[in-house]
């Protein structure tokens, strides 16, 4: 008997979006899967979890090597959930996605599709976060599926380094020019509230990327029409201020 | 004239929260402030924003040299409003906490606390987190206020490296022993799953220290009566990943 591996899902868009479901046919490909995702769109989630609600599940669907769960929660819930609560065993990958949104440079840090992997990290379970950059919810994603498949079995495979997770963005392109390994682009939101009424706002805006020359950041990948592969850590401690001079006296 | 700094102060526990207070009449000691903070607690928000909603804010007190505003958003989405928004001219420095209950190790991926001072790290603004390991609502912080102040003074003369910010955790003690520059430490939360009923879970579990020995992380200077000063970056890229061989075909 071959053993199939066990693949976690989940993401951010909600368990109906499209991104999801492509993902998961992919997975199967690969080992059984569990499904576990937000019961509506849940963008914007970061790493944010339910500490006052109580948080509901339901199964949608069971069959021979898939199970699907709708969650009430955020995705980190979804995912703690998993780990913690459904699972006799613990998977061999966390998978997030497909996004229908990139969350590449800063965005990283508001996204609910690499929330989902950052605490499959934690809980030190190899993970990957699959984003498109696009603004539209209905894609084709056939030209990134050669590139999770072998990300994933790769993963499978090889494992990660401890406490790092892929952040995997694809630029929406007929033909992906190849893939880059690479590191977090310098940049930022702007223009993000406009005023809809008397106190009242709506989030908007416009990325600026502050580093457009430099070809080894995930966002140069993007505009250029590579897929970026970026390897993510939890660990956000500045070493080099750990050697500065900041002392603060406790008189 | 002497000029004032312009203080933004934010938190995840709420306007009203006892901790927000405490650290807005610390900071009116050193500028005119203005705080924009939750309407309500939104402990554990991580940098979690509101892209579907429209976020409300009303004015609660304008007294010179202080204003402060409830906002219907997140952490973050309070200091994209008042940056983005409110400010005609850019804070010198933003503040958040006091938190009831610590963002040290892992536990700083979920703190909204956090969220709100990474959101003005992105945005080129020095700011601190301000955090205490309690699990009371009411807390005596006067052990803290010469610490924060002094963190605050300094961090508003010399300013903070590019792209990074403070995450300043107290543990709950009379008198601190004094302060320590730290690394983030690893751990991870267990057991954080209570079934409640069919298909409905709560979160709880404890946090596990798993390199309780290392005297250069926060956990280590919390669990020694120290004041643990983080310096945190925004760019979580695992640099040590990029130089490794793993590359993807695509076919």
């Amino acid at each position: 008997m071959i053993h199939r591996p066990l693949i976690l899902i989940s993401n951010d868009d909600g368990v109906q979006a499209q991104g999801i479901q492509v993902l998961t046919a992919l997975m199967q490909r690969l080992g059984d899967v569990i499904v576990v995702a937000p019961d509506g769109p849940r963008s914007a989630a970061s790493c944010s979890i339910s500490p006052i609600t109580n948080i509901r599940i339901s199964l949608l669907c069971d069959e021979p090597g898939k199970k699907v769960y709708k969650c009430s929660g955020t995705p980190t819930d979804c995912v703690k959930l998993a780990l913690d609560g459904l699972l006799q065993v613990r998977p061999n990958l966390v998978v997030s996605g497909i996004n229908h949104g990139d969350n590449a440079s800063v965005s990283l840090h508001y996204s609910g599709t690499v929330g989902a992997v950052l605490e499959a990290c934690m809980k030190q379970v190899p993970g990957i976060a699959f984003s498109l950059k696009t603004k539209s919810q209905q894609c084709d994603f056939s030209p990134y599926e050669e590139v999770i498949l072998q990300t994933a079995s790769r993963v499978l495979r090889d494992g990660l380094p401890q406490d790092t997770l892929l952040n995997v963005n694809f630029p929406e392109v007929q033909a992906l020019k190849g893939t880059r390994l690479c590191r977090i682009g310098r940049g930022r939101w702007m223009k993000e509230m406009e005023k809809v009424g008397e106190g009242e706002y709506r989030l908007t805006g416009y990325f600026q990327n502050l580093e457009p020359e430099a070809d080894d950041t995930d966002y140069w990948a993007l505009d250029h029409g590579y897929a970026a592969i970026t390897p993510v850590q939890l660990d956000m401690t500045n070493y080099s201020f750990l050697n500065s001079q900041f002392i603060i006296h406790n008189s």
